[in-house]
């Protein structure tokens, strides 16, 4: 477990100026804190007669910076929870174990042996609040340095709480410059085992379909989706390219025989897009699949893919949601059975009487999806829906068009809390039909040979989709920055941690 | 389902010149047969008093090849599985309808409704020997082109059996150059469908012993194994690296408190290797886990875990394995319970027994390594085991030191059937310990400041490892080129499909 809190000494929000004082000061203790250390450890060797010596320990860097009376309370977090524990002088501890405990440094990793005791009033601070721990032993395993690069408290601070009350906040650059300090506070381990929970959802569901997981390179030789925001990888004496989507190889894979594919993995955007909702680097959930009669049943499994993994967060991951919600709250998320699905034409009319002036068959910009978003919130009370029949002029070349009217195609976004998450359609599997709209696109056919080639042999009709993890993971959740649900968030400006 | 086999036609081993000369004839063919296509598909217009017009459809660009008698049989193959298929002039065929599907080019699919009917005589060339289908209605999905990059048949053509009888079989480069076709084998389906579940009792397992997954980024701003074999990427600006493991990463997991953590993903090594088993892109299988008094804790996890995926496809892929031993035979595989852990000085003891000169502290070759997998199932009749403490000289500088002995580290190998497939160590999880072993290795500390502050807060001991999915399907499974179990594999020289 990790000290939290030691003693009764309580970290103030900081100027710059305090801070680089405290800098100064810290490293003087830090030197001083070695002489004592090495005093303590020799003193330990010859202070024979202390009853308690079996019950505690001492590591040669330990920095002692304060002196204490009686008793001493900790706060010990492991993960998503926090436990008060007390030390006192008596029985079971000396007063040097007593002034050890105290010293202990902020997210030092101690073993405890303690007697868990039921206490009368709430511990309001920690997560367990109806018993503390009554500790008998304690180990330091791994000593933290005195000075953090921030504090946990600050970093976990309902959102307005800390403008209201003057008291310090942590912004996002200090977080992700300290990822590995940020990813510990309990909303970031409920953050993160949500997500890995979305994954599992994710292929159990597939997996119970009959879906196979497949694995696709990700070092390419021609830039998948047109050749635009695609990254240059040099490979021994040639170029190659990041994959922008597994599309081409999971399609190839249902012209494979393989009937039903999904896979999790990177995909590379070189966007120099600088959003809340856009990485270069994120986290696909990609699904391929061959129909028999109609691209609806593949919409129908995916938006029952959908359903099954708000489902399980719903029941499995509850405490993760609510100790999010402490920090940011949001309303629980919203989805009907069988889902929504609305036609293009629909929204846009929608759109338009709610007082939005577009073409028909102009794309939605960002405010138009929230503004949809929220309107069929009002109406269909759901914050989960998917938008049928696009128009063909803003898809992708191996979109197959509606047969029943040339200017729409076949192709489906789906929106959660009125942010796209999947971007999926209906694909060309003719040659033919895909070397005309490759054609109609401008694209050089020689670059996509080998990808049209694959339809030549006997190809079943199939469509599909990629969803963002990290775009579920904070819809899902009610956040606002997609940073948050990314591990080592990657962008155009952050390339470490 | 595809149209495996059609007519009477047997498709024989082809010398290049034949090949040509074929080439020829299908385009002519080709432009007959959409003449005859267009004359049938008029005829079929006027053509109101045949009987059984409705049972079976044709497209305008189906190629009629050849003129037949009264029935024909069709091979029909759904993924691992095929069946034969009969029609017959009668009840529900009319002469037109058995002549149409006798043309059907192989690979095509097609919809067929038919009646499932015992055989006498058992059918060897299909997987379904005791039934057939006699077809009622078939129509054409999509039309394969008549000429095939590579036979199936000769595909899966048992090892040496092609040499021996002088009939075809497909060389790698053919394969992999036709990958859509070739993943189209029941070796290729069973091999993929029992990867899908490597990684799925990988993950089952570890998520029942509390792991969490985590996302990696694979685009990182300094080479993480020192600074060889690395790919470069450009990145806006500036250059970036791709990622040799999620090594790092999954330690600073650690030290953010998430206790046991896993990934699935791709890794990249820049490492100009032509061998059976190097890949320059291939899908890694990460642990990593703190421990509470000794790193075997990990190992055993380890273990436990690829006892569990043995188990699971034992049990659960038997038809998969059976599929690929009738291509490529091999031994069932063989494990204990619990798994046996040699240490490296005894493997060095038992090579030196069996003739071989090396030093005590030498790393293994890779002839060595398959010996000692020779000498160790002799001994112990087994294809997996640990080998521990490895030599301190030949591991990365963030291997933690034996204790007992400087010349040697708390570091493992394991191997399946003399092959390696897991590398791993406890790692030194204290700063300054780091440092020092980094110096050592002579690294920038410049570099990889941010991997060693991430221990200056707290950090538990830990351990973890990487395994090479590719090499424990292909192991698993005795085949002998990692290519084989590699979708799309990408190696110095390959870089398509």
């Amino acid at each position: 477990m990790k000290v939290q809190r030691a003693g009764e000494e309580e970290q103030q929000a900081q100027s710059k100026k305090a801070l680089k004082k405290q800098q100064k000061e810290a490293e003087k203790a830090a030197k001083k804190a070695e002489k004592q250390a090495k005093l303590a450890a020799e003193q330990q060797e010859t202070d024979e007669d202390d009853f308690a010596k079996d019950r505690y320990g001492i590591c040669p860097m330990v920095q002692s910076q304060q002196k204490l009376g009686k008793q001493c309370f900790l706060v010990l977090r492991h993960q998503q929870f926090t436990v008060q524990a007390l030390l006192a002088v008596g029985d079971r501890a000396s007063k040097q174990m007593v002034k050890f405990a105290a010293n202990l440094t902020k997210e030092s990793i101690i073993d405890v042996e303690a007697v868990v005791k039921k206490v009368e009033q709430k511990i309001e601070s920690c997560s367990q609040q109806d018993v503390e721990l009554h500790v008998e032993r304690v180990f330091v395993i791994s000593q933290s340095e005195a000075r953090l690069p921030l504090q946990l408290e600050d970093a976990v601070r309902p959102e307005g709480e800390g403008d209201e009350e003057g008291r310090a906040t942590v912004n996002q650059d200090t977080r992700l410059d300290n990822r590995v300090i940020d990813l510990r506070t309990t909303t970031s381990q409920a953050i993160f085992r949500l997500q890995s929970g979305v994954c599992q959802l994710f292929r159990d569901t597939l997996i119970n379909k009959g879906f196979v997981e497949i694995q696709t390179p990700k070092i390419i030789s021609a830039a998948s989706e047109g050749g635009a925001n695609v990254f240059t990888v040099s490979y021994f004496k040639t170029s190659a390219y990041l994959a922008q989507s597994p599309q081409l190889y999971k399609q190839m894979c249902i012209c494979a025989d393989f009937d039903k594919v999904f896979c999790v993995g990177p995909v590379f955007r070189a966007e120099d897009s600088n959003t809340h909702r856009h990485l270069t680097e994120f986290v696909g959930l990609d699904i391929e699949m061959a129909f028999n009669y109609h691209y609806h049943e593949v919409i129908d499994s995916i938006t029952d893919t959908m359903v099954q993994i708000f489902k399980g967060l719903r029941d499995r991951f509850q405490t993760e949601i609510q100790t999010v919600n402490k920090q940011y709250s949001s309303e629980p998320f919203k989805f009907l059975e069988p889902t929504l699905r609305l036609e293009y034409k629909e929204a846009v009319a929608m759109l338009k009487a709610a007082g939005v002036e577009m073409g028909d068959e102009e794309d939605l910009s960002t405010p138009n999806e929230k503004l949809l978003g929220r309107l069929v919130k009002e109406k269909y009370d759901t914050d989960f829906y998917v938008l049928d029949k696009y128009p063909l002029a803003v898809r992708p070349f191996y979109t197959m068009p509606d047969p029943n009217n040339p200017k729409y195609s076949n192709s489906y976004d789906m929106f959660m809390r009125g942010e796209e998450i999947l971007s999926g359609a209906q694909r060309v599997h003719d040659a033919q039909l895909l070397t005309e709209r490759a054609t109609h696109h401008g694209i050089d056919l020689e670059k996509i040979k080998a990808y049209i080639d694959s339809f030549r042999y006997g190809a079943p009709p199939h469509a599909g989709g990629g969803i963002g993890l990290e775009r579920v993971t904070m819809l899902y959740l009610g956040l606002h920055n997609v940073r948050q649900t990314s591990m080592f968030p990657r962008d155009p400006k952050r390339l470490t941690p």
